[in-house]
């Protein structure tokens, strides 16, 4: 199976670099980068000497399309939804990286980003979460590879919500990811010194991510649901954690909460339900596509806390674990490292 | 006038020789630590090179009260309770940086720390939080300095609570804290290897700072405040940002938040509510003695975000600041630093 | 095959469970620890948790020898001469990660260590840096894993000093190392605040490792060399520089040094000689068993740069390519991780 | 005492800023810059909310003229050679930061920067190393501030050189540096997660602060020297160290060496002569304008190592050193702070 990366130097498409060129069963052939078009991918990423990779190349959705069968799209929204739809005419299936087809209201997408020029598209999108949307996925042509931040509250709140256990006016996500998330494009406010001993709140209300997170839980819960999301920016490069305050309708015993997480995830490679009264930390997840999840409870106010790495479960590798799906194979293959600790 | 620093080696103890070795009405007359008694300052510290400090010496109560007018305790809790009331028997003055006399419930104290030695203490102890205490602290004999995760949660509630804005059920303070916090003590925990590249939530509804925020903020709003407390540890040395989420009881413009956060401290040197739509970041404090807030509001939402430096105005600094209270001096005598960036 | 590692809850012991977990041929069937002995290794370890691992043992000879049939010594030196005759002994075949058997020359061990307390073995134990001893290594009963400098500084010597082009007598090694080298035991110098924004060097002229390299590369050059040696601890986990000073006998041309370089490895797996000009930087092996190689010459001065991973090509990484050569797997097995990039 | 700030925005101006709104002899009159022109300081660096300064204003020059008496010019290189003639002739003094004065030799100048366009300034300006220059830059009207690296690197040699006890032929300094050296400008190379867990080497041979070195070097010798220079990047903010491998000409003893360094720097305030077998670290003089020097010595192997703040008296507080000497202040005005450590 030939797959093709397109926009490959960013910081996404290095991890699904990484990552696919370790995968057994897919050939990577072509990867694209307009900056760099024309060298070889060691030329950007020296740890990639001694790699068998294809010289990138500009992104000619003709060419892609001769050398692949499925294509990661790690290209900024907009420019997303510009080359999708010729790639999905050619028969080809996309895992895409942005936020271009993560929504199913294209009013709600407007809003937030820009006018939608594909819209027909977001209704055949699958929402690249396996864990809850596995036998989509596995049909999808099109797979919407879910924002970081939402990855790592959903996961956490989705058993909950489900069974109807929560207020769902008082929920509060309170995020914290490495700075790795703002990509690598060259800007003042991720310099070594700005980001380095500093820590702040970003985009309070603002950040686009949040109608993204609401949009999934309604759905998933049957009701509407409004957070309050905020995200800050931590002096690291890799890592996610959020930490969700939620209230329980009635009493529960932390055992009950417990085996509800558990009970839900069983079955999933990928999440891990701490043990009792653990919580979770960034570094164990470290280069891994795990989501680790603790929480705590006193009487009815429930925390929830978990913890992703942005760049593997957060965005990279759950585009793998959704071609895993796609392509039939073990969902955990290329995804079994451990973390790299310390 | 003659102080001395007890604990003078840990990095509370430091931060204060720091800056009351560049006091111009103060002499630092002596410095105590049981590790390196006998040693110079510099051995220990070498930044301290060509400063004229006193030798390291053991503390001995009989010493140091021949030696000093004030006496800064920067010793475990526990330790310091113990040689204080000897110290106030002699007439000195102290300014203690340990929880023993931040209480004023002696019950609570006991039941979050351990049996109390010097119980009769408690009531005739400032709590040194200069905004909200200030004439008391004046004439007081022991002021407790506030914790640090108290300082930067009471000071953005406390105009709001005091005006009876705020719904108190759901007080929810998600804060953040560098490393330094966890002192100079040889842990695992503290290693560079594990805190670096880490993110981590600890002690969430067991941190020993809740009781103290609730009694606080209790006595300053005249209502029984319970909140819901989640520390977390930042992969950096100094800083803090608290994000406080409550709700108004009634709907408030942004502007009227604003001023009424601006007319509080209008006279204030050291709390900073930053232009309205600006949120604070911990690097724009470091080193300095400021408290910054800033907040945002949707609807009734309100998200109250304080930033300080927690060796400095969430110790050292508000030590130092106590003392200048203390002795008639201005407020900002040797702490009108401005901040170390990047 | 059965391996086990004691001292596994280091950070080397930790690497070497990292990389072995995912090793095909192998499974890891006894890990020691004195400290968690009776734990789960994801009590120690969150980020191991669904992982199949044994339980942490205490360090018992004959339930080691029964469990395995090769065995990872990474035990502090002293420790590890004491345990390893008695697995030699019963025919176990050993990789040691100390400094207790990688001398030939007992004096120089004893000078710079302690009394050795089985000195009989230093003959028969395999140096293990495969690039230069694969042939003994593959025989070998007992193998001296290198230490991180030694193998950063011997790599890029060798091929020059093998050719005779150096004077011997001026060699500089200045190295640079992440603070993982000091492993994880509780020190101050350790921690989080007193590494970070640091940078110092240490033990000028007095490392231990100056001996190795010393007798090193006395024996692969023919000739005794002295070399200056000054290591310096950087701020942050994992990496190493060695930043090389050497003269050339007569002049060269830079193409003449490039080649001889990529001709000496040109079959080696983890060696990279990189493209002429280019210098090395250590986050592109970080997570990697590369040691990668760069160099500027002029006139006679050549300056030699490498980059490694001390916990892998400088540590575990080695250990486990030793293991291969000695169990005949190709050599890359489980070594083949592209870096973790950022 | 008016100054003015050219280039106030970027790391160097800042420092300068922060340096100078403490001193208490000037007022600063002006502060520039293009890119921020209009805005408040504090806008740029909300860290100077409730500091009195000028608005940011574009660099003309008359209006500066009008202002200041004193201009600090922290503009890049061939825009300060642009602009400080006309300050001159308006009879202001001026103290460059940029390299466009450090030379006296035009040629050395051209072939490693550009054309110069004010060349018959060069020999008036002093070399503003107030250690080495300290009369000559009491008359200037034009100091030219050393570069870092040339300042961590000819304060400890000086002392030996004047001695005439060095084999001047095989000099090499081995430097590392902090990223705030590379400026403030939104570079990927300067990205967190370009630089933290990072080492490299860079411009090895070819950086322009080497002909600066030989040329002070030679001139304050009274030989021509010629360096093997190699600068390395940190993956820290502030702070350099050079190590600097020489040779005696005749055996010394350690106390020799000690009592030479100690005598040549006995009256300096700012050179502190570590105690005989300390070596420095970058922290103990984070934020302060201290030189911090030790040494190792192995027969004729002498290894000198300097730690400065690349933005102190590698930068900033040497110019306002060099202001005070101008001013006839006493020369620690301003510059008396202990490190923020940690």
């Amino acid at each position: 199976m030939q797959i093709a990366i397109a926009g490959a130097t960013g910081y996404t498409g290095l991890e699904l670099t990484r990552i696919l060129s370790a995968h057994p069963h897919v050939t990577i052939s072509a990867l694209t980068s307009e900056t760099y078009a024309g060298q070889e991918y060691s030329s950007v990423y020296p740890g990639y000497l001694k790699r068998e990779l294809p010289r990138l190349e500009p992104l000619v959705p003709d060419a892609i399309i001769a050398k692949a069968d499925i294509i990661f799209t790690a290209l900024p929204h907009k420019e997303a939804m510009r080359v999708i739809p010729s790639l999905l005419k050619r028969g080809k299936r996309v895992i895409d990286l942005s936020a271009d087809f993560r929504f199913k209201n294209q009013k709600t997408y407007e809003r937030w980003y820009q006018e939608h020029s594909a819209p027909g598209l977001l209704a055949k999108a699958a929402y690249g979460l396996p864990e809850l949307y596995r036998s989509t996925i596995k049909k999808a042509k099109l797979v919407a590879n879910p924002g970081c931040y939402p990855t790592s509250i959903i996961l956490p709140l989705v058993p909950l919500l489900q069974q109807g256990l929560l207020t769902t006016s008082s929920i509060i996500a309170d995020s914290k990811s490495g700075v790795s998330g703002a990509g690598r494009s060259a800007k003042t406010a991720s310099l070594f010194c700005e980001v380095s001993e500093d820590f702040r709140a970003y985009g309070v209300f603002e950040h686009r991510h949040q109608p993204e997170i609401e949009e999934q839980l309604s759905s998933l819960s049957g009701s509407t649901i409004k957070i309050a999301f905020t995200p800050h920016l931590l002096p690291m490069s890799r890592g996610m954690l959020s930490t969700v305050y939620t209230r329980l309708k009635k009493s529960a015993r932390t055992q009950d909460i417990q085996s509800l997480l558990e009970k839900f995830y069983k079955k999933e490679p990928f999440v891990r339900i701490l043990p009792q009264g653990t919580l979770p930390n960034t570094a164990a997840v470290r280069g891994t596509n795990f989501c680790d999840i603790g929480f705590r409870l006193q009487e009815k106010q429930l925390v929830l806390i978990s913890c992703l790495d942005n760049l593997v479960k957060g965005a990279s590798g759950q585009a793998v674990q959704n071609m895993n799906i796609m392509l039939d194979c073990p969902e955990t293959t290329a995804l079994n490292m451990a973390p790299l600790y310390p």
